[in-house]
């Protein structure tokens, strides 16, 4: 039978239902009236996913926030913990079984693993964004416009070096600011650059010869080119390429690489951005490669800003979604975790904070462990927003706690050891210690942290029993077992009841680091406050980029660190709470429209590949019924 | 004030309203309900576009086909001559001012070119698709889907060659067929190729080591790979790429290139696909390159059909918009117009055919010429839909037809001649054999055809008189001037009536050849007949690939000419009806998805680039009125 709420109060039934994989998501527009949307507050895509406009923030300004709740995890495993599921099963408890407002606000994952090696991104079992399908595959195209949006950014740098490189400063100026019916006059993109170059004329007849070469010549050194193309699928072929061969290019070849869509800068922006006029503004400031100087080029000095908006304008507008149980889902932006900071969309959170009220939740996630994806939360989600969190729930799992104790390896596709699947409380209690150290982290945040245990069904009652004691002797707040993934919303109804009553606790939330401090001051208060590192080592390569940073007036941005997410240390390996390592900082680079520097602490890949078998072969459709098999 | 029609008799009130660009699009809601869509056939996206659902065509399966019209052009000038504007001046003229049932079938343009150097593709004027923006953007996310679809593929090739190189063959088995929960069985997939493979088994433990070593190794011979990634952006700075260059894939290195999106076969595909099951076959089919004994691999070798169909279950559904004046239009499918065959969907054609009723019309469009658009509309898409058209509009203009009659050179970008601004009636009497031979053109598929002559302001009467004249006086059922850019509907109703009486003409529709016919014998009637070559000569390449199609068993296949559009010959520069000349086929490529042959009649490229000034410098977004601005 259909599942329903009604907002601002939920009436909801299915305390007692067992809830059916099979269940018919209700029509996105139903859904959109039951939380208070307008009718011309939304763009329906399809049967079950809408776009909110943001007009509804102007609507709703003086409607006070929601409380804010970051779903983070202990040092995961290769499987993951179950953050995921553990914020879908929170919302569905707290409002189709507690009658609380509450809202999801999720990643959109990457199409690319999809068909590739993969875990499900939408939660799973009974804790599921639904259509699974339609979470999974092009949603409402935002990967696509952040696609086309940095492809034209990258076709646009080669192409401007080629023409730089065969045309006079005349002939450059008389193709930038072409005769149109007799006149001649510059866009206002030419406008503003001319501006930044502290040219204030407008009449194009009358800059001189030196103006007009300054003017015309971006002088991209092709060998500080950071800005790469990207693809929303696993190419391996492409880490590596060599572009420009054709006879057309003119000799003019390059080394360069695609990423994986979700690794953009523009993907970044969109998560952080607070508005329209303020996406535009990072779209501007994205710096894609030095000039021969050694001075910053944007993407607004290549007259493309305007473009790039333009392809953005509908992804800036968060998708509208529903769980299992019925209640809403914002998904919207998904960066990566390494290279860029893997939260969800600011936006999304700013328009769920509203539509719950006072009282409701809003419920987010953050990637990898508590020390990469929620430092990054708070660091800078939380700068960019203004956005003050209530509570943090730190998810674990018995698994990833007897791997920190000493257990096996544990790796995705070979079946679990021994260890695994028995009773062990010696490894439980010795894998604590990495949740003890997730708490204190979080508690470097003064926000009240509740731990929630992902339970299997191969956990023992004692072993559930020795970690929820051991986490509130640790400082957390409350700690409970959850069972969303096999009974949904009902089993994680005490952890609803912990979270809210951790909502009402003092809250002292602080960030951890002053921005004004330098870069590299910055980077070691993460590594050693966070990761319990004993010092950091960057090398000479990333001081240089320190120092270059620095100079060009970018040294007071936050830092997004790019570290292995197995390990609180930079080595994967090292499992529990390492000590005594000193970070190595390999190199350091920046995304500065997004806002961020990011260190890089190893090799990162930006662009997955497919396995011998990808999971493609077991995806079909149906020809007849239309439906999807294989994709979960 | 708002524009209505009502279906299926059509009330309109506009006949002596001056249509403003500014009219407000009605809601999609309201366009399907007018056209008699129920409200489950259709998928909403936003407030101006919508999906339909291809049930529709079952529950009209009874309902008897409306008219079907084609644009076709003569040989254009680089500037176009108005085909679009045609199109959607004639659907407007038809339901808005003469009450008749008409649909438009568009293609969906390609956004690379929208960013770079671009004439618009939605018709324009007071003839046009609204909103432009909508409908030069991302749509409804089809391109995107066949970008993702496509690369899944070309990715799934090199890692496949990558594993197989690198993998012994036992390795590959275990790995393929892995042991899942202690059972090892293949995927219904891996039992078609098994069955292909002519082996019959269907457990995994029973093939024998020569019959693994067959089964595991698809062999591919890299220097043979046809498919090429795609992004649908101009950059010509990855017309030639070498891929692989990362040391993870251990100097497997190659050429390779990518393609604008619209190139992909699969665009080809979506446009002449039936139904999901035809599509889901068609993708199966596709040849992306030989193994080492010279056998073709299909996409169904690698595994990846079900994948591709998913990916594609929503833009096989035609995209519902309206014109300037309310009227219904498909846009769907933009196939490239040379290495394919550059028409819309047959799906769109099929389903609009059933909705305008008996008396109704569908107008939809062909690229280029109609010795090439139209040749293949009726070769190739006919055969493919099985529909018969009705009539043929033949679009030409003054300027065109002064090119052809000895004017001077008509370039893109520069200002027009005088032998264009001012009346030249020799100019325009010598031009008319181009029209005249494109009217016999048409004839040999017996279809009867209406000129339509695009007026532009600086025609004089005498000039468009003598047009009309030539024109009937060489075939032509009727031939009017139209001013519908500047006019709208009301602008085409001449032309509307006479299509409207043409379409009741006895009609004898023949293709120009039979499939049984040899591949070469098949080119010589196409370019002996359409072009008036003498003969066509094939370089040893060509011969060498007819060869092995035929051996491989696609002899039987239509061709699908890829020629330059601005001659009836190879030479761009030969304007009017050359003549005596022998038509060089460098290459003979394949579509065997699609169903096509495609002989290279010369370079064609394949991706454009960016000028030194794209047009993006004059887009912008309004970050208040969120209005695109400088877009067309």
């Amino acid at each position: 039978q259909e599942l329903e709420i009604s907002w601002p109060l939920f009436v909801f039934f299915s305390s007692d239902i067992e809830i059916s994989r099979a269940q018919s998501p209700k029509a996105v527009d139903v859904l959109a009236k039951e939380i208070g949307l307008l009718t011309d507050e939304i763009e329906i895509y399809g049967q079950t996913k809408a776009k909110v406009r943001l007009s509804l923030l102007e609507r709703l300004k003086d409607q006070p926030d929601g409380k804010y709740v970051l779903v983070a995890g202990i040092t995961p495993t290769p499987l993951g913990e179950g953050k995921s599921t553990v914020t879908v099963g929170l919302v569905q408890a707290l409002t189709a079984h507690l009658n609380i407002n509450s809202f999801a606000c999720l990643r959109q994952p990457s199409q690319g693993p999809t068909f590739g090696v993969k875990g499900g991104a939408a939660g799973g079992g009974y804790a599921q964004v639904i259509p699974m399908e339609e979470f999974n595959l092009h949603l409402t195209g935002d990967i696509h416009a952040i696609t086309a949006a940095n492809n034209l950014l990258a076709a646009a740098i080669d192409a401007r070096i080629l023409h730089e490189n065969t045309q006079s400063d005349k002939s450059l100026y008389n193709r930038l600011v072409p005769v149109v019916n007799g006149m001649r006059g510059f866009s206002p993109i030419q406008l503003a650059r001319l501006r930044r170059l502290g040219i204030s004329k407008t009449d194009p007849e009358t800059l001189t010869e030196e103006e007009i070469s300054r003017f015309v010549r971006l002088d991209i050194d092709p060998s500080t080119i950071t800005w790469q193309r990207v693809v929303d699928t696993n190419d391996r072929f492409l880490r590596k390429i060599t572009v420009g061969q054709a006879n057309t290019e003119k000799g003019f070849v390059r080394q360069a690489q695609f990423d994986i869509a979700v690794a953009s800068e523009i993907m970044a922006i969109l998560a952080l951005t607070t508005s329209l006029q303020d996406m535009k503004e990072r779209l501007g400031k994205m710096v894609v490669a030095n000039d021969q100087k050694g001075e910053p080029v944007t993407a607004e000095d290549l007259g493309v800003t305007g473009a790039l908006a333009v392809l953005m304008k509908d992804a800036i507008k968060p998708t509208l979604m529903q769980t299992l149980e019925g209640t809403p889902v914002f998904v919207h932006a998904g960066p990566f975790a390494n290279i860029a900071h893997g939260n969800s969309s600011v936006l999304a959170d700013k328009i769920a904070l509203k539509l719950v009220g006072e009282n409701g939740f809003v419920v987010t996630e953050a990637g990898f462990g508590a020390d990469i994806g929620m430092e990054k939360f708070f660091n800078i989600k939380c700068r960019a927003s203004g956005l003050v969190p209530s509570v943090v729930v730190l998810v674990a799992t018995v698994r990833a706690l007897k791997m920190h104790g000493g257990g096996p390896n544990v790796t995705a596709g070979a079946p679990l050891k021994k260890e695994y699947t028995e009773e062990n409380l010696q490894l439980v209690a010795d894998g604590c210690c990495n949740l003890q150290k997730q708490i204190q982290i979080t508690q470097l945040f003064g926000v009240p942290v509740v731990v929630a245990l992902n339970v299997f069904k191969t956990d023992s009652p004692a072993e559930v029993d020795l970690v929820c004691k051991i986490a509130k002797e640790s400082g957390a707040f409350d700690a409970v077992p959850c069972n969303h993934w096999s009974a949904g919303g009902r089993g994680a109804i005490k952890l609803a009841q912990a979270v809210e009553k951790a909502a009402n606790q003092k809250n002292s939330f602080k960030y951890l680091y002053s921005l004004e401090l330098p870069i590299v001051e910055k980077i070691r208060i993460i590594a050693q406050k966070v990761y319990g590192a004993q010092d950091i080592e960057l090398s000479p390569v990333a001081q240089s980029q320190v120092d270059r940073y620095t100079r060009q007036g970018f040294g007071n941005l936050p830092i997004c660190m790019a570290k292995t997410h197995l390990s609180l240390s930079h080595q994967p390996e090292r499992k529990g709470v390492p000590t005594g390592f000193i970070l190595p900082i390999s190199e350091v680079r920046a995304s500065i429209g997004a806002g961020f520097i990011y260190p890089l602490v190893g090799t990162m890949s930006t662009m997955p590949g497919l396995p011998t078998r990808p999971c493609f072969y077991d995806i079909d459709l149906d020809p007849i019924t239309e439906q999807v098999k294989g994709l979960f």
